[in-house]
This record gives structure tokens, sequence and C-alpha cells, in this order.
């Protein structure tokens, strides 16, 4: 856990995933004196509240990383690359949450659970970033799999919250949801497709010549890094559903050794940071909603591909499964609260 | 095409499908003398509006058929097994939008795109299966593919409206939606789980043994009738959206033999009952709510999988795709009068 006694700053505290990581921290009663609320010169001079305290607003500067021990970085990724070396000469370790260092191979991207020595350390202040929420809320979910039986190759669809794309998203789900509602003709402005009582592929760049989006691209990129395994097949289709918070996704994986039913679910209990919801008699299973708010990722509908060939005593490699997690949480502020509590774990 | 002078009954006239079923009729200007509207003794004595007429509803009984020459079977599973084999020994081609005879091998299970060799008749009058909606949007928007490719392995998940539970499912969504965005808790009522602002596994029951619900067994089962062929694994999820109308699928293929992107949008341009729409530069692809109210099938996000090895020239036996479609329209009431078309081809 991060020292009581350090300071840590959220920078860009007044965003999302910020509001999340104080939200946490709260929880955890990290005293307000040592938090450090930073944003743009837009929110300068205002205050935010954690827990009843009015923390000031600092503008995101130099001096704003003073006697700072370690800073969340939940901003976009032009302000990381620009102020993440800042923080660390400051002398504070940073955790940056957006997509400007993931794939940079001095800087360790960590899900605790997965590869989270790589960010114990005694040492100098470091960087390290948090992957992508999809990725993180998957790879969660698959590694207790992976670490039992191997993962030869990975389905995936996604079904993504609106909140993915940041606060005027979900406004502008819930407003064209009460439009629609009312009669009348939905009209898109943070995405380009109406996005009310329906569905569309994810809103991210679609690369010209491999029809590959930026959120699918960084699911690809990401999981090789973090499974310092670049031989692994992800085929994911990224997908926006009219969800206002939590991911979800349907995975189809192809294990190295073959897994009966119960094996699956013996491994999955296993995991760490994650919980399982599957009856089928009730037909009840995880869904976004339930992973609101929730600390794991959710995992259900575990079954063996009932298509492809079994190996003996009701064994495949062939297995499906269904996940839903709180992307603001896990696949954010959470996990980088997480990677912070490593970075203390020798200090 | 029906002959004009044809009596074509609709049973279940006042349902979601029966009602399309009569709004194509009535776009094809089959006139209203040879409609006959059937339902159950609930909406006996009343009328339905075709296009300005008030036809009668007729109660559900042998004489109902009399005079029939083609029956659209839009009920549930439980009244077509009484009453299909009735309006048979009455004189009439049967068409069964329900799951009854699906896997019967004595009936035809026909999507027209595909097998529709197996209604051409000149014969006695024939029972002839509808498939499953998902099923039949799923493998007209696959089959340019499985005929120049070859299909060894097809991964689905689904993202498919609520209108697929019938009107009260509707209903519900919509008063859902409403009582949320007012601050109220959700009820579920139709389905278990609340669907507004939210994603859940098909409402269909799950099998205890393999895991796998019911709208996934018939997705597996049917595609392999209708294609002929049991040995194609297909990999299914089923998830509801909260979405209205129109189903929509993100799917991974496998081919047998390898295909260049160029190819496959070859392929699919000279395929039947389908639409492309892929704009990578606008990110451009189908949604459900532009299925809505369409005949064809809508193809979008065709790409090799850029995780899977590839062949010499850019060629990928591992390709994906997205689609989207009116599951009331082609999924249902279009596809059966598509099927009647045939049995009339040679009549």
């Amino acid at each position: 856990m991060i020292p009581a006694s350090s300071t840590v700053a959220i920078v860009g505290a007044t965003g999302a995933v910020g509001r999340e990581a104080l939200a946490i921290l709260q929880q955890r009663n990290h005293p307000p004196a040592n938090i450090r609320a930073v944003a743009s010169e837009r929110s300068a001079g205002g205050t935010i509240n954690y827990g009843g305290t009015h923390l000031p607003i600092h503008t995101l500067s130099v001096a704003a990383f003073e006697g700072v021990n370690i800073s969340i970085f939940c901003t976009g990724a032009e302000l990381s690359a620009r102020w993440a070396r800042e923080a660390l000469n400051a002398g504070s370790h940073v955790i940056d949450n957006s997509s400007a260092f993931r794939l940079d191979p001095g800087v360790p991207l960590v899900i605790p659970e997965i590869n989270g020595d790589l960010a114990r350390s005694a040492g100098p202040p470091r960087l390290i970033a948090n992957p992508n929420c999809s990725t993180i809320l998957l790879l969660t979910a698959l590694e207790p799999l992976r670490q039992r039986f191997g993962i030869s190759r990975a389905v995936v669809s996604t079904y993504q919250a609106v909140s993915g794309a940041g606060a005027p998203a979900i406004d502008e789900l819930l407003s064209q949801t009460r439009a629609v509602l009312e009669g009348h003709t939905p009209r898109p402005a943070v995405f380009h497709t109406p996005c009310a009582f329906n569905v569309f592929s994810h809103d991210s760049a679609v690369d010209p010549l491999s029809g590959v989006n930026g959120e699918e691209r960084k699911m690809i990129d990401e999981s090789a890094k973090i499974w310092r395994d670049t031989s692994i097949p992800i085929t994911p289709t990224c997908i926006r559903v009219p969800v206002v918070r939590a991911h979800s996704a349907s995975v189809a994986l192809t294990l190295c050794s073959p897994a009966s039913e119960a094996d699956l679910f013996h491994a999955l209990h296993a995991g760490k940071g994650l919980s399982i919801i599957d009856d089928r008699s009730e037909n009840h299973f995880p869904t976004p909603l339930q992973a609101v708010g929730g600390d794991v990722v959710l995992v259900g509908r575990i079954r063996l591909d009932p298509s492809m060939p079994m190996h003996h005593h009701g064994q495949s490699r062939h297995v499906c499964l269904w996940l839903c997690g709180d992307q603001l949480r896990k696949g954010a502020a959470l996990n980088a609260l997480q990677i912070a509590d490593l970075l203390h774990a020798i200090a």
C-alpha cells in the first residue's frame, strides 16, 4: 500500500479517471494533506471535494510536483508526454494512464496481477505505464488460464461503454436517449454515429491499410508487451454499446494444453483480481451494471467450445468466457494505484 | 414472386413478425382480398389494417385455411406444431417461422440465397422451416465467402436487439430506460436482468451440462443443416444489447483457402441479400439503426486478421467482419416470403 505519509499527485484530477483515483484514495483514507490535485489551467483556482475536504487545484507546472512522491497521470497522451519527465525530474514516481509511454521499450507496462515484478523497486523515481482499459480487463481475466494452461490464441469481441470516450460521451448518451424517447431524431456530436439504442464500431481511428482500429491495435500490442510474448495472436473487434460505464468482452480462447470445465473454474477461482458469476440454472452471468464501482473483473459463461473437438475425459483446448469490468477502476485508476502500491512494497 | 391470385394466410398476424409479413406483402401490392389474417382467439372478431383495408382477423381453426395457397406461420413453436399439419392437410403450403420443425430431417430449413433449391417444387403442399433470425443474418453474410473460399471455422459474438423477445421486451427497454433517466431503479420483468443501459447473456435457457444457451445451440445446429455440413465448427456467444430492433454480430472466420482483402470485398460485393458499408477513413460501418427496415444484411469491418500468419501476396485464411440486419425482416418475415416466392417459381 502507498504509505499515508507519501504525497500523491493526481494529475488531471477533474477528469473521469482522476476523480475515480481520488475516490479510491479517499476510500483508503489517504490523508487529504498528502493529496495534490493537479489540473490544467482551465480548472486553476478551483477546489475539488475529497471526502469533505476542499482540496485546492494546482495548475500543471514543475512547481506542482514539489514534494510529491507519486504522480498518477490521468491525462491524455499529449500532456503526459510533455509533463511525465518533469515530474520524474522533480523526484516523483510517475504512473501514466495515457498511451504516451505504453510501447516505449524503456517503460514497463504493468498489470499487477500479471507482471507486478516490473514495478517493485527501491531505486530512483520510476516511470510506469498503465495499459488501456480493455486490455487490463481482458488480461486480468485470462491470467489464471494463461498461467495454468497457456494461451495460444484469443478471439475477442468487446461491448464497450461510452464513458471510455469521456464525460461528454456520457452526456451525449443520456441526452440523446432522452431525445429519442421523446420522438426526436438523435444528433450525434461526440460520436459521429447515434449512440442511443445503437451499437457501433469503436470510434478510434481505423488504419486504412489493415482496417484495424486504434483500440484493437492497443489490445494487440499491449498484450504482447505485458505477456512478454509476441507469438500469441489476439483477434479483437472493438464495439461500443449504449452502456454508461463498464466494459464487457466475449472471448474464445485456444489453450496450449487441454482443460476440463472443472479445471477452468478451479483455475479462475484461484485467480487474482477477478470474481466468477456463473449460474446456468438461473441464467445469471456478469453484466456491466453489476461491474460498476467494483474492484474486480467479473467472469462468467465459462464453458468448453461445444463445436470444437474434445480431448479425452471432457477436456478441450477451445474454451469460451464472458467478462465485465469497470474501466474507470480496474481498467484505469485502480490499476494505477495498485502499481503505486507495488512501488512502495520495498520502498 | 407469389402470384397476386394466391391467397396468403399470415398466422399470428398480430405479432411482431406477422405484422412485418403483412407490411412486406402490402409493399408488394398483394391484393387485400387475397390476404387471410389469422390469430389466436384473443384477437378474434377484430380487424387489422392492411394498407387502409381493415382485414377481419380469423380465429386459428381448420376453416381458416380453406382456399389458402400459402400459410406463413408467425407463431410460437407450440402453435406451429399443432396447426402446421392442419394447414398442409387443407391444401396450403406452410412456411413456419418457429423452431418446431427446423431440425426435423423431413422438413427443409431454407435461406433462399443458400439452399433455395430445396424450396422449388411443383408438387403437393410443402412444409418448409424458416431459420432462427441470428442464423439467417449470419449465414446470408457468410455465403459469398463460403462459396468462394470455403469456411473451416466461425467464431461469432452477437449483439442482439430486445425485440427478438417480442413486443413486451421493447416496452420494457423503453419504459425501463425512461425510469433510469428519471433516477429510478430498473424493475426487470420480461428479462430477469435490467436491460436499460446494460448488456447481458441471451435470455434463452442455458444447458446445465454444456453451458451453451438455446440461441447458441440454434446457431450451431441450424447452420449445420443449412450448410449440409456438420463438420464446420461454429463458436457462438449470444448477447443482448439495449437496441430496439436489428441484430449485429462480430465474426472471426477461418477460411479453407486464403483470400486477400480485395478478394473478400470482391466476393461480398457479388453476394446476394447483403450490402457493404465499409469506409475506414470516415469510420463508417454498419449499425443496427441503419439496418432497421432494410431487406439486406449490412456487412463491414471486412479485414484480414492482423495477428494471424499471412500467406503469400497478402492473403490469409483468417478474416474478420461485422454485420447488422433487421431480424424481423430478413431475419424472419422477409426470408419466409422469399421462400414463398420460390415455392411459386415453378408452380
